[in-house]
């Protein structure tokens, strides 16, 4: 299915992955990440200007990279032309010392291995790929690892997994993740799940192999950090990117008090941007606070006015706006 | 988005469709559909010979029509190509008295539409829309309203609703399908929930209507039809498909005993190839009942020897097998 | 922990109970209950003459008999000498031809039996016995399977199972089912959790047994009559006895059209005085149609202005006010 | 309901109470808690002798206290006469300087606050109340505020609410918990459901309140010191009470490195004593690690064999046996 084009390119982003890792370490991926939003013009076309707007505005935070693709990215509504399109885009603006991660996950492990080469093509420098979901009831971790092993064998960079049960209603079993962490292409998870006790588990049951773990949320990145993952993965940071990351400096210099502070600082306009109000929300806070939102894609639907004045009072009432 | 070709394709079929009603009545989609299973090559590609084998031999039961494209086709798995060409096949061997549902869902209103459009070029008489689920948490009714909507507006051909909460973890609210059955071109809906007593509210809150409902498992079908249901699209028809039409026919002339006994022998071998086994399992009892299963594509794992067993016995033990 | 006087009238009660049996068979429980509530004063105090009053007048349909002490009945509101009195109450005033079916379910298997010889003891005919469930996680089939036998063992009068997962969070699985369908005191089940595909499985797995089901709603009362069933306890047939009375001749009689059109009729009502408003919407509806139904227990709450509303148009819209 | 004698003793608790709060602040109640098991006997009585053995061995850990009648204590499977003597023997023999917190929460509003207040009479220095949740979908804010404020204003000594999902399937809405912190007799919380987004969240929104959060397992509980709780009532601190003493302590003197090691080899035996092996996982582990472990009472069943070989190895992987 892969045609030889592909595969040359393959080879060289192989080669140059392996360069990378002369220490036979694998690719280090601890730091913060914004999950990129998608701007859409009025007609739901992609705004790729905007985009590009957005990305040397978020250019200027001490991220880590940039998630492109991810669930706050609108990926299922997008062709595959669209989501390589972005991907590419993006990573023509960002700075060249930061990560392109981009969501490459689809149901079909054919299809996500597909994407995963398209996306290394593009110039991502790994990607992040959430579990199939749609048969969730044999999902179990035979079939997860059976994917996972695939996807990383045939990726030609590396592979983070994503487990996001509030969108999938699936979680990959501990043990699965403890299996695939012993991949050499594999190299860290993402979980959005918000279960701490779990995310230390997978920290604790990993600990002997090369893998790291990233907050899905900037709402329980602190206790993340407290128990061993490495960064996050933070829809927040599209809007408020530098509070994001002075809670990564205060995390990891040990200044846990002030952490604890901005912390609880983050949680109500977080949860505004994710589950509460979603993409809709995200976007709306980006345009009061100086970059693009704009409208989702249908069937995504805009704020109420009372949900929106909702949504401002999360960010008010804790000093954000 | 839509050319040209397209859309005089989309007027033409328009047309049809409104000579078929010329009593302003919506078209009636009673009876009973196998979801048509998408075949494989061990090498994971589509089986057309196979496909027009298992056609053949399930154009001989009295069903009503097939549904194409639906959870038990894999439509996850395959690209929009495979989709319509496997629709397209089925057009071409199917009879012709025979209707076509073909599942057209994706995630964003827009390909939906396009899919919609797609499906009535290749041949559907109506198409079956699931919910747009990734985004769950915010398909509340103002969402799914707007868009079957749209949908509906846009569609050349009939458009059935269609709810699976156990794929996508989300019910079209009742309040949502009583607005919708008012559209003029949504003529019914699926519903896969197996909860009867919202499909019996889902009939009382639509008989002024002209809406049609179909359950979405043989598991429920007579408690359905003697509730106000008009069919079902049985995953079981696809190896048991006399023994399905023959509860339909007992259900409509109302010998409900003899419905009674047949449907608690159904029960075992339907949850056997639905929530139990799922896929696998349905095309492992094709295998031995005459048709071609197959493999399903990754990441859908066949079955253990002990859950081929426990297949065995679930339909050996009532007299299946 | 019981003494002798108890002993010496559950013998007495157990011949009695083997008399009515001389052919072997388990008692018949078949037909409609409703399950009765208790009523307060305002100080939250029993009144028994409002129960009393309430019991004369619902004596009045060909219910098979009455369930004191259900989930219905505040049964845990009350104090073990309340829930014995209650029942004893009943006892005295209600027809002698009926049967008097009394909650007995506590959380330890000890206390379970204590108050299963107690109400024998005050003039139950039969117990039914909620799940233990505080500790769900554990209440796997073995616990259960231990939990019944060790009651139905030690109960002078017969069991039956009750599974209500909307107040337990816990389903009895269909094979511990099948397994205590088989003990000579177990007679039956109550389910309420409003799955009919269980409740058909159900019935077809202990057809070799002596073992009825009924319904625990009116919600899915004619499926499961169409299934298998032969009864239901409904909430609703203390405001609606008749036409709960009316939906079970029908059903029997096989006039299932009329009996579609008045089950469709019930589903609102019986939503609004069960999941929707719950204990305070029935007893609201009670002081409309002639009974007494007063206030709850704390915590449980009355209705707000709108809810009342809301639950007056299930009733209008319906015809039923 | 409540005699004189009882209202006597209850004044006198409740000027006791306020000569200790002087300064007009709610008692203090930061610190580690075991919740202590119930001992039983081969004949399933309350083993008053090994109580008292255990609270012995558990005195020489610095705890806070004890929770007595947790849900750890299978407090559901007791009498209400027995549930007043365990906690008045513990109040015998545990040190003088530790607090006694005894679980009293019961279904009805008026039995709780009768069990409050005897717990009071019987020496308990605080109660701890779990949320009814029978009726739980008719538990919203309204109904919990009505029930905690009614008990909170008639018991002598300090409420303590709590929450734990897993038994009861309701959580206390985090704005009902806000209400509830400005009660003068509402000294904090215990949340066991393990979101510390959510117990992050009622720390920032109770911040101008004098109110504290507890963890409700050791699982989450360095999380939770990160994110503002003052202390944990832990199941594992019935076998590892040094070590749970040991984690709080490098939390509190902010070793975070340390804590992180600690607290990672702790999660898979807590895990083991709670969720997957529940009550019987830990009475065996007590059994192992110098106390007395003992039967549950039915229906809690003992571990299998492989069960108890799994349970061992989650301490033993750890170092801990």
């Amino acid at each position: 299915m892969l045609g030889p084009r592909v595969w040359a390119s393959v080879r060289q982003r192989l080669s140059r992955g392996l360069s990378r890792n002369v220490r036979g370490k694998k690719m280090d991926i601890a730091g913060i990440y914004p999950p990129v939003t998608t701007p859409f013009t009025a007609n739901a076309e992609v705004d790729y200007g905007k985009l590009e707007e957005n990305l040397h505005k978020l250019g200027t935070f001490p991220f880590r990279g940039f998630v492109v693709q991810g669930s706050t990215g609108e990926f299922p509504f997008l062709t595959s032309s669209e989501r390589l399109e972005v991907v590419s885009r993006v990573r023509q603006v960002m700075p060249k010392d930061k990560l392109l991660v981009a969501g490459s996950g689809c149901e079909s492990t054919q299809a996500t291995v597909e994407m995963t080469v398209s996306m290394a093509q593009v110039g991502a420098d790994a990607v992040m790929v959430v579990t199939p979901f749609y048969y969730r009831g044999r999902m179990n971790s035979a079939a997860l690892i059976h994917h996972y092993t695939k996807v990383a064998d045939l990726s030609p960079i590396p592979v983070v997994l994503y487990s996001i049960p509030a969108n999938t209603g699936l979680e990959i079993p501990v043990d699965a993740v403890v299996t695939l962490s012993q991949h050499p292409n594999i190299v860290g998870m993402k979980d959005s799940g918000g279960d701490v006790t779990r995310i230390a588990l997978i920290v604790h049951k990993t600990r002997h192999q090369d893998f790291q773990v990233l907050a899905g949320s900037v709402g329980f990145l602190l206790a993340s950090y407290a128990l061993g993952a490495v960064g996050g993965v933070c829809a927040l940071a599209n809007v408020l990117g530098a509070q994001v990351c002075q809670l990564e400096r205060l995390c990891l210099t040990g200044q846990w008090e002030a952490a604890q502070k901005l912390q609880l600082r983050l949680l109500e306009p977080n949860a505004a941007v994710t589950r509460r109000f979603g993409i809709p929300g995200l976007k709306k806070a980006m345009d009061w606070l100086g970059y693009y939102g704009g409208p989702c894609r249908a069937p995504l639907q805009g704020l109420s006015p009372a949900d929106e004045e909702a949504l401002r009072v999360d960010f008010s009432s804790n000093g954000w706006l």
